[in-house]
């Protein structure tokens, strides 16, 4: 299936077919590198970013496409996404003008906007990503926002495959401490991408620290991370902000801290970056068991799958 | 005939052949994309841009030629522009290095510097311009100046000739109002360029904000809106600080707001960004008649013109 | 000879053999523009820089390569240097995990990062530099670190050939004034070049700026400029802070600012930026006898070389 839009991992239509397109190109990343020939990638950034600044040019280039890149913040001016605003106040442009312009100049555009963590209607709106779609005339790649990071998931679904051989293996997905607020997407797309899997997935978390229930579902949650953890195969951790007391940090005592002793032989797996010895011990990390490296290296072909799929439809 | 820098519109020998030429880049941008092989843009901008920065590296990549960005302020250190100081202060590297040097890596330099809107000698002076064209040993171009913006102003030109069938339509350059201090660069460029061209053009403009009498020329200028804008084929808005009171916002009630009403059948033009509801209200914007989205993508063949020229020369 | 890291003057195995393949490079820089095709050089930046991110990155597009830059503290997120950390600070990703993610991206890495100049054991541990190294999986370009800066090093070694008849001419490092501290990594890798080189190489500073002994060594150090200066063919004039009294400025008279009578008709070399009149008055910058820009130009022929030798090995 041709791809318009990547906003969420509701956009895999078949996601054991899209691992095994991703795995392809993993072992021959430039077979493609004439289909975006002459094609712009514009990555519009409104938060910082390293793995995906990074992959997703890589993955660009390795489509033949010219990335450009900007810091919305730095590089431009600050930009009205309210409808009928006089904009008198620190915004200069609308992003009904912002995103129409850009079309002008990308073939694709991607976009990283992070949410507020004050305001969960308007995070949960996703006004950012759902303006950039309604105003831009080309396909739009969400490189996070505020309830969603699919590059991510799809990432994560990739490197699960690639590192089992059992049919069903079981992946839990543990909240873990940290000293700030983050947001929520990381946990939801990867919530998403294992349901669409064919594995025994579970959620451990503290109470108070219930993902949003229209992600979670029918998926098992334990307020119990030892329980939760007997057989897994993979134990991925994330910290996220409180989705009931919304964007609140009610826990940050260490005892749901990653050890390997909790792990025993399940594979460690991280979105990064991560806080050592907060997340996660160093033990941890530091073993064969942590597949943290390959995570961040799939990512390049995540994106790469994603962008040949748009571009097959351009 | 070839180009050595492009510094405002008065470097256009012949505008309606440029705009020709413009239009036929425009239909097939990439012909020339063998053009500035191997060769570099170095762009350096010493304040914010999204059409500019994004337009600019795309005109580039169509001729083939590598774009390398740099934020002058946050990327590298204050650049000293007077002759003979004692550089015990804040700048740390003096203009005479700094475009030698950057002559040394890029084929062509493009530099975005505004004025400070505090000093009109100096501002006029362009010195940080002449500054450039004097040191560097390769081509310049103006991403943006004290008292022009030559490559919008091309565009707007390119722009009218697209949209309009009449041999000589009725051009009108309205100030707007506007919440901070901006440059008269726009204005100054799109004046300039208006007098080259066939077209009946008049400025609309409150008492006090008449533009410098070295630009207005002969140009009719009103200081009745509705009286300008009778039979305007064309309604080109854009806010300025005063030019006589030098860089003073003298006026900020929205009696000269652009409005639907106010423009009827006219064609709108802005540059960007634009401030809705201030400088003109949404109905216009979101109209037919807005022509704001092909400006910006326009901006992409005024440069690539202008690169074009200067490459055939190099 | 491969190359693995780039790190210090000491990696070149023999200078004037380097020397002649940089001219080589210089006379034609594409003749390897195949060598770089679809590798990525990633240069991250802690420290500002103008010569350096453009000259590398021209190397890197000369060689074919392609180049992604990154400013690691505006672009992305604090960075762990420490083994063991709690990590509940400012610092949000750690430097293992930093240095493997950049890896799976980019064929080759070059990082830029200052010192202190506070924690002389720190700043000389290199713990940065080799940190990267350590957790990085793939070669490592260093951009000016704490204690050196061999781009420059060895760019400085190919200017002063390509400026001289002389067998053995006579080349002198100045300590010059400056209103602030300034790291000692331009100085050293200067020092460790022309040791390496078949010159009369002598160092001038005012008493409590020796540098490093270690780097010093057998040098000749005079603290009378004058003297110093006597028959010098090349005067490389560089600030630093205190060695000894380490980071401090003990001296801002500028009784050691370089003039053209005290230098005479011996050519004149900094590596930028200067400030003009505190470290070397205009007529010795403005005169023939400054090779400054040729330096700047002489930058992309070391870089490319550097990268040239990586890429033979990768």
């Amino acid at each position: 299936m041709s791809l318009k839009n990547y906003t969420s991992i509701n956009d895999i239509d078949h996601i054991e077919t899209w691992i095994q397109e991703a795995l392809m190109i993993k072992s021959n990343p430039l077979k493609n590198n004439e289909l975006g020939k002459n094609k712009t990638l514009g990555l519009l950034f409104f938060n910082s970013s390293l793995r995906t600044r990074l992959s997703t040019q890589k993955a660009a280039l390795n489509l033949g496409m010219n990335p450009i890149v900007m810091n919305v913040s730095g590089d431009a001016w600050g930009i009205e996404f309210e409808d009928g605003t006089v904009m008198n106040g620190s915004t200069a442009e609308h992003i009904k003008e912002a995103a129409a312009v850009v079309s002008q100049y990308c073939d694709v555009i991607a976009v990283r906007a992070f949410p507020s963590l004050t305001d969960k209607i308007k995070d949960e709106s996703e006004h950012i990503l759902k303006s950039f779609i309604k105003y831009a005339s080309v396909p739009l790649v969400n490189m996070e926002s505020s309830t969603s990071h699919p590059l991510q998931g799809l990432t994560d679904a990739i490197t699960i495959k690639e590192n089992t051989t059992k049919k069903r293996p079981k992946v839990v997905l543990s909240w873990a401490p940290h000293v700030k607020a983050l947001p929520h997407a990381v946990a939801n797309s990867f919530t998403n991408a294992m349901q669409k899997m064919d594995v025994e997935f579970v959620i451990a978390n503290p109470k108070g620290y219930n993902l949003n229930p229209e992600i979670v579902k029918d998926t098992l949650v334990y307020h119990d991370q030892k329980e939760a953890f007997k057989n897994a195969d993979f134990v991925y951790a994330k910290n996220w902000s409180s989705y009931e007391d919304y964007g609140k940090v009610v826990k940050t005592d260490l005892d749901w801290m990653i050890t390997k002793d909790k792990i025993g032989a399940a594979k460690f797996m991280h979105c990064l970056p991560v806080r050592r010895n907060v997340v996660v011990e160093d033990a941890v990390l530091d073993s064969e068991n942590a597949l943290v490296t390959e995570q961040a290296n799939n990512r390049t072909f995540a994106a790469q799958l994603v962008l040949k799929k748009i571009l097959e439809n351009v």
